[in-house]
């Protein structure tokens, strides 16, 4: 099952231009082999391509476009980042992690193939990502891969994504409370962490020194945040059928979230707060930077 | 329990410096964290530190010495290779895996821990590797550093050792009896892709082009087909004890494997003639080899 457009306008336009994008990169890189390996490769391909919003590859886009970078570029790293997004999610939805069934509408990857595989699918999509942006057609400039490759490394490690799911696991499991400080850390790491990969690495490819990319830092942190607040209020007041996976799960689960620790009132309004603060930080860039402020906002309007 | 040392002489002493150098680099790469990422993290230890022959990095750091490289960077880039080599493993004992209790004569991580940390555990070691190696304290080059992460991404995903797990996993589950040409295929994805990709990341470090690499691959090539029969006949006549994990596993499960395809003294033969193939690739090099020659030879005389 695929799931019907989403967002409207320019952005509506701009994301389903990249999911089509990003498919024929995963389409490209995932040529089904001729052996028994073909069900590793279906698996991932039944994970990477056909769903998801791609906000992270549409982030890597349009920051790169910022700076003039070649478009293939950006698409590359950005089905790296996508590739990372996925592998976490695959292993996310074990029986032994989240024992998710739903996933963009259709059956988690165990679910379609098996544990095995879907660990091994995970593990593969993980390589993938790191082997994208080692390639030369990523950039043929050798500091501009390694870099990439380390930001990627750390977002996606024990320093960012892996150590926020492990906050996450310590307090279902252990029903420790965490206040509101230390589930802002927690979702910085959780999911933060690769959205703000996104815009670094689109820096990266617009060869930015590092000193360059505190405005978009800013905004890239901003939104994290506000991205993470917008899933908690989607859990709460969403459509299981627009999302396409389970909600209400925080609740049954009795999860602090910011929706928990805020209220859904106070959580939209900071939401809010965040995005415009967001937009703040683009200050500096004029029209170019109009898909980004779109992303933004949609981040908080979205209705999955 | 730390397992006895292993090998003996001039070998044993080489192994025995890179276990503990290599114990060194993985403890000052992974710090316990002050809040709930502990667990993770001390899995991670757990796993990486304090086991395992060190096959990998040790022929990382021989290789790189043919060429004079400096022996901190050889190391990190074994820690790398090993990286991937342990969560290989933990992902491969998990239940719906291989779902071994056993490892390095100590508690699987899932055992010691729970499978959740395992999965994560596994995949923070995954992206610890990429991160190892995209660091310019690995190499300050970053050509090195991108054809460093292009050679490892290869030899682990897809094309590589994930692909031949997939492979291993469709015989056993489906009882698909390969042949004995499909048997070295998928053994040389397997396992032969990382003892590969060790000797030419050492090359690569050592700047060799890649036409100068042609003799070292060949060596890599013999080693890692000598190394998996060499496996194969320890399931069948090795010591549990000794080999600090289950045995007898193969025959269990029906699995083909080079000693059933084709009886143990043929294998025997054949993996000591692909020792002596091996050192006889390495023709052109003096004394300097030795380790990788003496390396070859403990390949098949090893007890686990």
């Amino acid at each position: 099952m695929n799931l019907v457009p989403i967002g409207s306008g320019a952005l509506g336009e701009a994301l389903a231009r990249v999911q089509r994008e990003i498919d024929s990169v995963f389409d490209a890189f995932l040529p089904v082999p001729a052996d028994t390996r073909a069900r590793l490769v279906e698996a991932m391909r039944y994970a990477a391509i056909g769903g998801g919003k791609r906000v992270r590859p549409l982030l890597v886009v349009s920051t790169a476009e910022l700076f003039g970078v070649d478009r293939d570029a950006a698409l590359r790293t950005g089905a790296a980042i996508e590739a990372i997004h996925v592998y976490s999610l695959i292993h996310d939805d074990l029986p032994c992690m989240d024992d998710d069934d739903l996933r963009h509408g259709k059956p988690t990857v165990h679910k379609a193939f098996d544990e095995a595989t879907a660990v091994l699918a995970g593990d593969a999509l993980h390589a993938l990502a790191f082997e994208i942006l080692s390639d030369t057609g990523t950039s043929a400039d050798p500091f501009v891969r390694s870099e990439l490759i380390a930001t990627l490394g750390k977002a996606s490690g024990m320093h960012g994504m892996a150590g926020g799911q492990m906050m996450d696991m310590v307090a279902d499991e252990e029903g420790v409370d965490y206040d509101l400080h230390t589930i802002t850390r927690l979702q910085q790491l959780k999911t933060g962490a690769l959205l703000a990969a996104s815009v670094e690495m689109g820096a990266v490819l617009g060869r930015v020194p590092p000193e360059g990319r505190a405005h978009l830092r800013a905004y890239a942190r901003d939104i994290g945040l506000a991205f993470q607040i917008a899933d908690d209020l989607l859990d709460v007041e969403g459509d299981a059928d627009k999302a396409g996976k389970a909600l209400r799960k925080d609740e049954e689960q009795g999860k602090q979230t910011f929706v928990t620790l805020m209220g859904v009132e106070a959580a939209r309004d900071q939401a809010r707060v965040l995005v415009d603060q967001a937009i703040g930080h683009l200050g500096s860039h004029g029209h170019e930077a109009d898909t980004l402020r779109a992303l933004a906002r949609f981040i908080v309007e979205r209705d999955r």
